[in-house]
């Protein structure tokens, strides 16, 4: 990348607000646009100093401190990879080797893990209305502590996907598709289908359709969800993406099948999540501790998907796309039909035509994360990339 | 801070012996008045750099491994803080993953981590008669490979926490008092109350008590200790009280109540401890495998506890105190009555009236660990620190 | 070390033809004298700057990978300080709390913990036909990213120990034997004896006399490979150990006991691994789920291994090596008999006699792998190496 054009990257930048600067990174549509279009262009100058081999270390010495409550190995190396690009050293809290809990102790915790610390990564996505409400807790506890001084830096949240929203993963997509179809303001009037796949598992969070859902239209994008009854996602993301649309001059609209959503899309985003109403009642049977109407909770809603089983990605429903050449996302792991599952989100023909673009989807990931902690951790994000270039500091001898 | 005041710290610093060089930090009280004088210099020191946004970062690369035999999330978060405000990687030694056991094994291990290691960190806390056992089993099998040159430097041990001290708590509880009360000079003749409290818990190590009535006396201060009969701290920590009190000019003596103990003091530290006959009947019930004898321990040692639930830090005992307002310590997590259990060490009222003194409190741990750390790597601390102010890297670009 | 025996390294270094440049290091046997001798010179240059107290920081950031599938405390420390001696920063994928499998998901989960990646080292030695196998469907994996520009940099991996190899534990050893005999041309004519041992253990893998085997006649060793029958070797290693005899002019054959193989011997290696007929019905039984079967035969492999207990490394047998005094060598942890297990490889007298020798002996696998590493990274490692020295960075201030 020639010099002009890092150099015109940065002075766009430079124009944003930065209200993320000592606060947090949490549900994208909360943000303006300031912040989203900072985090693409933060990303992409990131890449750039990547590509061209010199170092993205900002942080001398810090720590960053990770919290996952389920099952994660893609996040939690991007998350760990963005810590490095930037400098900042990580530690993993385990829970089943400390006593990090609700309430009280997760006010006391956050603190007692922010002494030297400028980031903590949560991953709290397993049950409806606790992980953004851990996430909040966590980020007044150590609030709390910067306002009365026992902390000399605030560190910041940056959510790793919770019940609500996955701001990494639609980021991250959302710069694939702009890098895909050539910037972010061709994808103006675009037609992408976020629908919902059949998969024989249970308790997907709704957290990825509802981010692309509230954040696609905002770049005026044709956002059409589909999926079957019973399967409605959260009222917060949907109205958001239908101010979005609205301001934006995109639309936002919801189809009863895929066939419907998948008519003419430039874009196709197949994926299983969990009922609500189900993830509701999972909650309320953890919390009263019935882990016999907790497994028959399993079968029912196992039973339930198993309905929908046509709602499958194939070639012919491909065919119905815009040249039949719509693009495929995924978050991964998908589940690819006859190959980790007998019948799954998507045929295996279809999977591994697009296999290497859900590779380079994901591969945006660490240099998102690293450019929200950017826009957390320095007022001017600008004039530190600037910085980085001109130093030419390389990554290695 | 002034240029001048930070001088004029390493200067102080510059006149003690640093006699932890090349060593361990095992137990304060086996420490002369300069080592412990240098590790409250070299925090404050550290802690100003901090503040100030410089890099304390003095290794290019570094390791330092840490083995809890205990679970932790204060102190292993402190550990890593502190390694990485100096540029040491930490890795953690996991026994379920490895093999080190005690006698042969142990001097095998130890040598085998060491060979690029600067520091190592040992948390085992557990079972009278182990913890320092073992921390100098691994010290003289570092010491060994190092004479024998296997090792081209000698790692350092830092005790977090065994079953006689607890010494990185108890000077970051020194440095607390000396901060709250403007100097470490300003203690001479402040009145402390170490004493048991209730508990619905068993086996709470005798290591922090001991470690805070070995070392307070040495600074002025007048140490009471309190506890119920049967709840008797070892000899070697309340003779080494004694002999600082007399060396000092304070006092050490022992009282048989609370109520006693609170009256006019300046600092109270009610805390639970387990009593000494049932850890040490503990430690041979485990040697033994004798898990049916070990559950009706604690049952038996839940019982003697509860004779003395009366033993507990409410407003009442507080307005004994100087004033009313002594200064309420802990070191974190308190059993708070009413939050964290039924009854239990202090009551919600005066916990939550100082809590944010206890997170305070806590925040000295990664320094201290820091200054012990720099005390043992290099022969003159001052320097480094010196340097570290002089050459002006800032953490964070 | 005086400056021109180091620029002498560096100059041969220099000679060398560098193919594992931009590739992995995964059976020792498959690569060229030139690339053996690269990692012994790199691992010297290495080893002499650490002495110097100089950093061999190569990277200001970046980050590497393990894959543990085997426990671990010897090979994932080294593996971690050679990655910090560099200055990358490691991260350990749990497959516990991911999910990377074989098959699919090996090259999906490949890519995914590539983007930001040097270095995958990975431990898989526990099955025949397993271990190197995956390893290859990593490698080609990380391949397919790279050649697509996925990646843009193509991450190395490095072979902490597979079923058919070992190779930084035996270019560790080698290094020893050049330190202890006063360089790698002062092998030329010393014998070997690579013998099987008793122990009481069940499934030790071959990959380590197997990697020695074929390492050690590449420079002029006479080597003799003992055990009992049963416990034949795989036919790759014993190929490649006959083909590099006869190159080098030294030599290799089989014998039958520890006494003829240890008989006028410079160097023994007496270490007990599984009969791989044994070791192949344990991977079918495993892939058949087969516990019961699994369980009866690891009591049918004890009670093959206890009719060879008098192959025992002991006084008797050491009298017959050249002098009495041949150097005994382990890779740790020995089954010492009369201390780690009542009958074991090695008697208590001749394992005490030569311990800090195994420890010296173990020494030198960090620095083996960082070569190792520096070797797959950087096209010149001579030059990289010049620069370090030249530099002139302290480890630490």
């Amino acid at each position: 990348m020639p010099r002009e054009k890092y150099e015109a990257l940065l002075s766009a930048l430079g124009e944003f607000n930065n209200d993320r600067y000592n606060s947090d990174f949490l549900l994208s549509w909360r943000y303006g646009q300031d912040t989203i279009r900072s985090v693409l262009l933060a990303t992409e100058a990131l890449r750039t100093l990547w590509a061209e081999g010199l170092s993205t270390r900002v942080f001398d010495t810090g720590m960053a401190i990770s919290i996952f409550r389920d099952q994660s190995t893609r996040t939690r190396y991007s998350f760990r990879a963005a810590c490095n690009l930037l400098g900042l050293a990580t530690e993993e809290l385990n829970e089943e080797t400390s006593q990090i809990k609700h309430g009280e102790t997760v006010r006391e915790t956050a603190a007692m893990l922010s002494f030297c610390t400028d980031v903590i990564g949560i991953r709290d996505d397993m049950f409806i209305g606790r992980g953004n409400k851990y996430m909040n807790e966590v980020s007044s506890s150590v609030q709390e502590s910067f306002d009365e001084q026992i902390l000399r830096r605030r560190p910041a949240l940056i959510n790793l996907q919770c019940d609500l929203d996955h701001p990494t993963q639609s980021i991250s997509d959302l710069s694939h598709l702009s890098d895909y179809f050539g910037g972010v303001d061709a994808l103006r009037g675009k037609k992408l289908a976020m629908t919902w796949a059949y998969s024989p598992s249970y308790g997907k969070p709704l957290s990825v359709p509802q981010g692309i859902t509230a954040l696609m239209p905002r770049f005026g994008m044709d956002v059409v969800l589909a999926h079957p009854p019973g399967y409605e996602l959260m009222d917060e993301p949907l109205q958001a993406a239908q101010r979005f649309a609205k301001e934006s001059g995109g639309s936002f609209k919801i189809a009863d099948s895929m066939e419907e959503a998948f008519e003419g899309a430039d874009v196709v985003y197949p994926k299983s999540w969990a009922p609500i109403s189900i993830m509701n009642r999972r909650t309320e049977l953890l919390d009263a501790g019935d882990h016999a109407a907790l497994a028959s909770l399993e079968g029912e809603a196992l039973a339930e998907n198993a309905k929908h089983r046509s709602w499958h990605c194939d070639e012919e429903l491909m065919a119905k796309t815009k040249g039949g050449k719509a693009l495929y996302m995924h978050c991964l792991p998908a589940d690819v039909s006859g190959v980790s599952c007998e019948h799954g989100e998507v045929s295996e023909a279809v999977f591994d035509r697009y296999r290497l673009n859900t590779y380079k989807e994901a591969s945006y990931k660490p240099f998102v994360i690293a450019a929200m902690i950017l826009l957390t951790r320095f007022e001017e994000p600008a004039e530190v990339l600037r910085a980085c270039m001109e130093r030419k500091t390389h990554r290695s001898l």
